[in-house]
């Protein structure tokens, strides 16, 4: 990396290539440890005779309030799921906000109901917390860190690196809802408010999958850089190639035709309510029945092998 | 709370009466539990058979480069502390940067290298993190979140409430050190850099004086609001009253000088690698003795009785 004259650019928070050498070269090499080498979204570590996930995101959309979610209840399913794509169980949230000077205390509540809402229907505890302000310039509005903790059942070892040649690869519904919705709100070109984001908590769904047995090799939440750099990162970390069918993934025509218009790739847009899942192939068919029984999943299908 | 047209003012981040004013109503009422109830820097929670410290803290410092440290270090320090005062032991930490665009990546490099340095001397590991970017004007060079896990011995319950009458409060060292280098960082007034943040982790001060036994009550890092904040809450979680001999408390001849240029009492002037101690009174001599035997604490002081 050049280090002269250069700076941080938006790239470098896509949480593609950029963003991923930027942290590899400053970070990941000095602080090297298990549990940061696998570069998952999640730790899982040993904790007084129990294995703990542990994971944290900053979230920083704009705007803030948008259809279908806001800032504080993404913050809330960002590590919620997080947590469940390394097989935890989701038991404890942090919160910190950096608010910036002049926020509507009116706003500020409306996040808080929707983060309090978030958590109790995600069944979680949000039980430490911290507020910095800033002065007006020196943020937006307002950034809210969550970290969570979440149990790991034993035996199980969900990461990245576990998809084997021969496994299906299953998105649990359509794709860039989120990543269009906040584009969309951006742009003040939804009048009808028809571009709703699919911000969702995903645990329950991973429970029901991992309550099948061993067959799931791999779960991710396609959110920045979508499903398209899950599934990069998924082939690189488990040195495999992984084929998939473009026609069979699931986009809604709407979603699609602004996508489009706004000469956006889908598969490259964020969601926020989706998982992909790798999975033995014998698995496929009960894995897309489960799935597609349950809220928000009902498109679920088998969008490639590895 | 008037909610009309109130908006957030700096107060609100000072870590005294308006922040928790603010908090207190909009976050915890909602989210109520026991270990937010409590509000203290850090949460205990059951986790598989044993008991979990769990903290967070966003840090927004400016400058972000100052005399005694950085943004980095503190931001390791901060929570490594915040665990140690409930008397874990930090094993943890996340690690979550807000970047604005432009920001220098050689600047972002030493930060980096100061996380590192940081993290290793306090024999923690940074397991999992998250990098945003922000556009420019959106935020101020870097903000950093960490949250932190650490181990709670069996039976140990060390809380802002334990404070009991007739306790001994002991101050490890010399006050509002920080926070003089930071104001006079930014007034640009410190041409002689005598001015240094006493920035440190603590979590062997108070392993050292754990293994003393049961006698300490209450441990608080006085970071933001200073001592006088953190005294005060003492107070009112333990549901006493706390004499303070202010002629005993240490505060650096320079710095007292400071203050009173600028207008500022040092009782209310950040910490950031200083603790206050609640102990019985018969364990005062040996906590005194302990403290005085270790790096940064050689003027530890029994400044008051509860």
């Amino acid at each position: 990396m050049k280090m002269g004259g250069a700076t941080v650019l938006m790239d470098h928070g896509s949480g593609g290539e950029a963003s991923s050498a930027l942290i590899k070269e400053l970070f990941v090499t000095r602080l090297s440890n298990n549990a940061l080498d696998g570069m998952d979204d999640c730790a899982v570590l040993p904790f007084g005779g129990s294995s703990l996930a542990f994971s944290t995101d900053s979230f920083v959309v704009d705007p803030i309030f948008f259809p279908g979610g806001d800032i504080g209840s993404l913050a809330v399913h960002g590590t919620v799921n997080d947590i469940a794509m390394r097989g935890g169980i989701p038991l404890f949230l942090s919160l910190s906000l950096i608010l910036e000077e002049g926020f509507p205390i009116a706003d500020l509540d409306r996040v808080a109901e929707s983060i309090s809402m978030a958590a109790r229907e995600a069944g979680i505890q949000i039980v430490t917390g911290d507020t910095k302000v800033v002065p007006r310039g020196k943020g937006d509005k307002v950034f809210i860190n969550t970290s969570g903790i979440g149990l790991v059942p034993p035996g199980l070892d969900i990461r990245a690196s576990g998809a084997r040649a021969g496994d299906s690869v299953i998105v649990s519904g359509t794709m860039a809802d989120h990543g269009v919705a906040i584009l969309m709100a951006r742009s003040g070109m939804d009048h009808e408010g028809i571009f709703l984001s699919d911000s969702a908590p995903l645990h329950r769904h991973v429970e029901k999958l991992l309550a099948r047995g061993e067959a799931v090799h791999v779960l991710r939440d396609p959110t920045r850089g979508g499903l398209a750099t899950a599934l990069n990162e998924i082939a690189a970390a488990s040195q495999v190639d992984i084929e998939v069918w473009e026609e069979r993934i699931p986009v809604r025509p709407h979603v699609a035709r602004a996508c489009e218009l706004l000469g956006m790739d889908p598969l490259y847009l964020a969601n926020e309510g989706k998982l992909v899942a790798v999975v033995a192939p014998e698995m496929e068919e009960k894995a897309l029945s489960l799935l597609r029984s349950m809220p928000g999943s009902g498109e679920a299908q088998c969008v490639g092998r590895v």
